[in-house]
């Protein structure tokens, strides 16, 4: 883990090999970490991000965000370039939407995955082993799925806003305890999607909280509730 | 209001015209106003009781249940009692069970929505005008559906548990803030139609909270969270 330079509200920006991430740690020093999936178009050092990143810091939490395949200060991956800028024309000819993200988080996921499980060796020996957690919605759901799935390391998690193919097929692996996050009126994501996401998650501990508005309308609320879940389950 | 016994902990059993009910106030004497709605099957002093509501006198609650028709100490009604009975064999030979259910409490409802607007007169008169929530389930929820649209005193209602038709098509009458609970596997609500029930309530801010388990198996957690979604809304 290289150290690249600092942030405010004890921030700093690193990479491992060659991803790059960036941790915010608590005021205290440290405590358990939630690792971040930005959504689509987000990035690590995205307008807002530092403000959102702040409330989990205020929680008590030490918090890593890094920047997914094709996102961010990462080069542009052709592949996924080529996946994502098809997809307008396809839905215009009848395809699918969620389909064809989900299959665009399936093609990052092969990635992020093992970048993410490497990130996650170098926090842990850079802050010691402290209790994960993790936290995505919408693309950070369909990323989140698959590493949640694959990483025992992580002990509870934050998904949602996203559709039942999005993880791809890796629902049923992740078995810690849940809190899945849906907009009723959600324009990107079909209700009965997203409510089957759900459904196929292993865990035999989770809750869906659904909440009136669009896709980018979650409340505050579910934000300081998520982190309360977060507590609950890191700190046990 | 007529107060015929005193209860344990801050408690009296109480009759309006000939409909009985039971009243706890919080210890520091009185606080906002829950009025429950209880499940099928129970009733004002039935086991428990005390206990569950305990848990709203200790977050500062005044608390009032009422004996629902056909329920408790209430003499037998035969339209209610022929209808109820009937539900099994109507079931075996083919009807939707909360089709049936919902009907129940749709002919139950149309004397339970003006009796408990004349306990909550009765109520208002005895505590002073302090703010009023509703929290109903099952047959409280197909009770109070009808109830807290038609009664504008009510600010803020928990509900959940039961099926789309369950209120008698008065959901898009209630437009205060809800919390919804819903039972990812419960046997006795279909959870499309649970999730209907939800959809078609008239609020602008209601959340779902839904859990794994069985129509009886609401979490603990959800009674905390809820009681706080009260507060907040009844404190306001």
């Amino acid at each position: 883990m290289r150290i690249t330079s600092s942030l405010p509200d004890n921030g700093v920006l690193f990479t491992v090999d060659d991803v790059p991430g960036a941790l915010w740690t608590p005021a205290g020093g440290t405590g358990p970490l939630v690792l971040v999936g930005h959504g689509g178009g987000q990035h690590r050092t995205a307008p807002g991000m530092a403000a959102r990143v702040r409330r989990f810091t205020e929680a008590g939490f030490a918090v890593a965000v890094v920047d997914a395949p094709n996102h961010g200060d990462r080069p542009k991956d052709p592949e996924l370039s080529r996946l994502a800028e098809s997809i307008p024309a396809r839905v215009a000819a009848g395809e699918s939407r969620s389909a064809l993200v989900a299959e665009l988080h399936g093609l990052a996921s092969r990635r992020s995955v093992p970048e993410w499980r490497a990130v996650l060796d170098a926090l842990h020996a850079h802050l010691g082993p402290v209790p994960v957690g993790y936290w995505g919605v919408s693309m950070g759901c369909g990323l989140g799925v698959p590493f949640v799935a694959a990483e025992p390391r992580v002990r509870a998690a934050v998904l949602g806003l996203a559709p039942l193919h999005s993880g791809g097929g890796a629902a049923a692996g992740v078995t810690v305890p849940v809190r899945f996050l849906v907009q009723w009126h959600d324009e990107l994501v079909p209700r009965e999607e997203s409510l089957a996401l759900f459904d196929a998650l292993g865990s035999t501990d989770k809750t869906l909280h659904a909440n009136v508005g669009g896709h980018g309308e979650v409340p505050v609320a579910e934000v300081t509730s998520g982190l309360r879940f977060l507590d609950r389950h890191l700190r046990a």
